[in-house]
């Protein structure tokens, strides 16, 4: 099944648009876990095996398994999420970005080690640094739009063209009408910019949106759901991680994660 | 020593201005190497023993060690290099860019476990997604502005603003005006559009310029130099990769990696 058919079926058997974020940071775990050699995975799981049945996908990023030399425990992380969770697809947000040669050995580490399910991709370097992940034609590629950050008005934002548009609204139009020919692409466009999730979503159709900046980065969840869902009420993974991963800090902390979880989920669907 | 007091020493001691880029893909290795497990390591190093006197710089490119879960490879390569060669410094090209609280992790990857000297990053993200890096005071920042693959042009070439600027030169002038309050940034600007690099080179002053795109990708040397070269007959780090990776097919590899090594810096100091 192709990442655009799991996230379909996950939007609608989980009746969820929540993407979990699995940012794992040790100087946050409850201290219960501290000292285990295997804290990142066995926090990480625990967090996934409380809120599958509330996600539409979880979303490891990858830095923070990298920073601490713990890429053994992102493989066993997504292989449990595979093999517990199948309904579930998993992103690695990584963020990558390279000249074609290179982007077929980024491409191996994110489908062929990991096993992910789809990918986030940079833009900047144009259509030929994208072509490797799109030669996996079941996987999913999701490139940046609109990025959630301060900082991303400083490219994004500039007008190119005639008609003075935006680059993330270029940006967009590229990947809609000419990158996408195989129907696996998406955007990540932040929640902190409502009216752009709108533009964008009248730019693209149905394609699916990844939205951060909800919960700890701020961003709004009515005027997010409203401004981004397709005509169907679907079209959108709306992530969450920080609220979510260290909801609670004690041994009940799955528990308080998957409290938030649902609440998250309950307050996207008021809005559907 | 800062990084950029690293690169102007090896610019002046080994008398070059070539970075040697450490690309190692296992399936262009010679016979003899191909079955062993330190495979990737071996012939890393034995290419920086042999090139080290000729290069201001070494880069590996992450991916390739990434996509063959051998992270433990690329930290024992860079620690080998510092260890026999301080005086060339590394530049880990990984192209990262993410939000700030990421961006903080990548920037731990990069310099606290592979203790990088410099590494390349993605601007698309904006100003606070680069602040992470410049923390660490010593290293090098190098930011992606025009790169040497054919998409290079999609997004980098859109003009902006009243005076129909392209892309890459407005993050040329960003980086060089404002985020460079440190001196620690650099830019990446493709040898395949010479007449881009002269453009860059009169908008960023002394700025160092890593020059991917000579040898394999088919740049030319002598419109490099003349095009990217400062007053001093310096401010260039001009990569090959595959072209002195594989000079050589046999047990010999890392002497005509040697030879073709010599020659490249010699051909482009014929022209500074």
């Amino acid at each position: 099944m192709s990442f655009t058919q799991q996230l379909a079926t996950a939007w609608r058997n989980n009746n969820s648009l929540l993407c979990v974020g699995l940012d794992p940071d040790p100087a946050k775990f409850p201290v219960h876990l501290k000292d285990r050699p295997d804290a990142i995975l066995r926090f990480c799981t625990e967090i996934a095996d409380a809120t599958a049945d509330l996600a539409c996908a979880f979303k490891p990023q990858i830095a923070y398994f990298a920073a601490r030399r713990a890429e053994d425990q992102l493989e066993a992380l997504i292989a449990h999420i595979h093999e517990k969770h199948p309904g579930v697809p998993v992103i690695l947000d990584a963020k990558r970005g390279d000249i074609g040669s290179t982007a077929e050995q980024y491409a191996i580490e994110a489908f062929e080690r990991y096993r992910a399910d789809a990918v986030t991709v940079n833009p900047y370097m144009g259509r030929d640094s994208v072509e490797p992940w799109l030669a996996y034609k079941d996987k999913g590629v999701i490139l940046l739009c609109r990025t959630s950050n301060p900082g991303g008005s400083d490219l994004q934002f500039l007008r190119v063209g005639a008609d003075d548009t935006p680059i993330y609204e270029h940006v967009a139009r590229l990947v809609a009408t000419e990158w996408n020919t195989t129907g696996q692409c998406a955007l990540v466009v932040g929640a902190t910019f409502p009216g752009e999730i709108a533009r964008v979503r009248e730019i693209v159709g149905e394609l699916p949106l990844l939205v951060p900046g909800i919960g700890a980065q701020g961003g709004d969840i009515e005027a997010t759901v409203t401004a981004g869902k397709t005509a169907a009420g679907n079209g959108l993974m709306i992530n969450s991680s920080r609220a979510i991963l260290y909801a609670g800090k004690g041994e009940d902390y799955a528990a308080a994660a998957r409290k938030v979880a649902l609440e998250t989920r309950d307050a996207i669907n008021r809005w559907r």
